[in-house]
């Protein structure tokens, strides 16, 4: 089988047929980062472009870490040593690297839509790392990889979604997949923070977060963006941690073999508390080790690999 | 064929028949960009710096993709995360760099003559990658590939090039190479934007655009550095759109089949239209996927390669 | 004969045969830098993480030309465009990284002990590239190999280290390495720069830089923190370099032969005049060439690799 797609840029039209295609790729993947010599020449002679106009550790770095480990040269474009300051418009700098003929780009960007127009002004791949509030396929695509790894199976799982859902883009990617894998997904969070008519994709709403975990056999924290908090409209971190922190106490309202996950960087007592982010039912570095398979499968499918 | 000389730091003292062997050799390099397998041996085990004091992207990217596709080791160092900042001076970094045995130094820096510092203290190659206002030599060469794949031959040719002709490394590279290879070159822009005693490069000076473009076969736009007009000198922008913006009015005082260039990124509806910039005309991309077949053949002459 | 170790944080707790063993297999690896092609095999498919929360020109370089020399995938993060800007900790950075595979990971950071959080949190290899003022172990095993190969041996040898000893990571190095190695090293600067009862790490302490100088074999000096200068307790540089400057004067006061070496980056006319830094007995640029064939030996001693 091989991906029918020039670009991966959300999962809103994702079927499950290819969810499950990229899933399964990418756990034919995974055993590669565990050999001594991590590396395969799947992808020699392929050129992707890291370009990322946010700051990231983690994403750029599993990117940068999945395209050596297929054999792939990365290039990294960071907007903080680019002309970007130069005022070059995005579609132009796009024109300009499709000029010098890479294979896929990555792009990072703060706001939604950047990716889908270098996707339609290029003949080359585009993967969206992140757009503003929308979407972040690729941390979904890793979430759900995590999911089926640890309970065998998407469908019919119970999962709940707790935080700022409304600026959350791993949120808004994972409502899509989820839910197009038959999950029944809850989300959760201060009604400020909910985006409106949420429950137009597919979701129960619950105010109340140990009324959201109720039976969930999963539990997605969102990470609460503390620069957000000048603006007047958001709660104090103590508010917020005081009703939607995940304790060890609150973590008891789920079903006992739950597991928790998160998409990092995690802020320590306040949208999950340190027993928890590092307790037994804690997914969240192989969360991380996922991602990479995730990354690795997707450029070898936009590649044009088969599985 | 070889390149008899250890560095290439501007074209003011380049022959005509180097100029020819660099062209030749980037033709036949501009094939492997557009392999399936963009990877060629060449270069295996040669390590080239790319050091950078200011902010680039296209220039910065397209060496160190030429680097990659030869299998070349390319290594960054930009000053914004480099000891730079400690107050070292340009000679000490040059030979702790050279002391790390690389081969090939790509150097951007706002003083013009840096790189010829590193040249005299270095026993490895330096390519100037842009100097102050002085030579960008790798862009000028990349617009006469472009020159000649369109035009056939750059002997005899009217080319214009219009706007901030004093502070432009890449016009004075384009003079020096175009006057070389036997082009006739008009320079065009605001008086105060002319330097003194412009005629003496071989070049005939206009100052109204119309005159300049009269005949062109090749017209090359330069950026206009917003920058600069905080300073006083400088005229506004909509004042220096008015005169010398390139619109598809004006072009038509062209050659019918006139190409226009400009080195990026631009600044649409500043010294060039979008209608433009996007017509038919345009060879702006062209010039990019150029510059990386240049930037390999340069990479591969210096490292002793033969043509 | 192989590294029993599996960090290298500091020369604290190294034994003289573990340094031979360092020294001897880097001085197998000088070689490969001195070939046309300067690359081997040897660590392909193991990926060095270069985590940088300071800013660094040749440190950062010696290390990913140390890895790309032996064909390991090298992947940089340095603070400044890092997720480092979210307020994660450093120990959840470090499990992510972790998550991610990678073999070894280089780190610098501006606090003491950060190296050892790591070593003690992950299950990969973790080199000191620098931690605050306490350790710069790989900057001192380059000083030995350079001390050595200039020498012969290092044992007997009198050693003087002179300037800032209280907040320099080179000097505590190499005090801990010289002493194990059998040389006699004596420090000398400020007393408000010399540390609290250093004698106790069995040196002799000079105020008088003549005093310190005489009969050394080997002078380090040490970069003056001219940053720190805005705190009152500092001396100005004029007052300053007139005590404590390696001028040609001042090194008529050791042997004849006595080799003069620096960390670099040099403050010329601060800790050391310009004609004795490019002078004779100067080896301040093979110690930068040393740096490359130490760190590819401990990046090979710690994937594994015996002598």
């Amino acid at each position: 089988m091989i991906l029918e797609r020039k670009d991966v840029l959300g999962l809103s039209d994702f079927s499950a047929a290819e969810i499950d295609l990229v899933l399964d790729t990418a756990e034919t993947f995974r055993e590669i980062s565990t050999r001594t010599i991590k590396k395969v020449p799947t992808l020699r002679g392929i050129t992707v472009i890291n370009l990322f106009y946010e700051a990231s550790t983690r994403t750029r770095t599993s990117f940068e870490i999945a395209a050596k480990r297929l054999s792939a040269d990365a290039v990294n474009i960071s907007s903080s040593t680019s002309s970007v300051v130069k005022g070059e418009t995005l579609s132009d700098t796009a024109k300009t690297l499709e000029a010098m003929s890479p294979d896929i780009i990555v792009i990072r960007h703060p706001c939604a839509g950047a990716p889908h127009i270098l996707a339609r002004l290029l003949s080359q791949s585009i993967i969206n790392a992140g757009d503003g509030s929308h979407e972040h396929p690729t941390q979904a695509l890793l979430d759900m990889l995590t999911i089926r790894h640890k309970k065998g199976a998407i469908q019919g799982l119970k999962v709940a979604i707790v935080g700022d859902v409304k600026h959350s883009r791993v949120a808004r990617s994972n409502i899509h997949g989820l839910t197009t894998m038959g999950a029944s997904v809850t989300v959760c969070g201060p009604a400020m923070l909910m985006p409106r008519a949420v429950e137009r994709m597919g979701v129960v709403v619950e105010t109340n977060m140990k009324d959201a975990l109720r039976d969930a056999d999963v539990i997605i924290m969102l990470r609460m963006q503390l620069e957000r908090q000048r603006s007047h409209v958001f709660p104090s971190s103590r508010e917020y941690a005081r009703l939607f922190c995940l304790t060890r106490l609150m973590l008891e309202n789920a079903k006992p073999d739950a597991i928790v996950m998160h998409p990092g960087p995690i802020n320590r007592g306040i949208e999950i508390s340190p027993d928890v982010a590092d307790g037994p039912q804690s997914v969240i570095l192989e969360q991380v080790t996922n991602g990479v398979a995730i990354r690795m499968a997707l450029l070898y499918l936009l590649a044009g690999g088969r599985q």
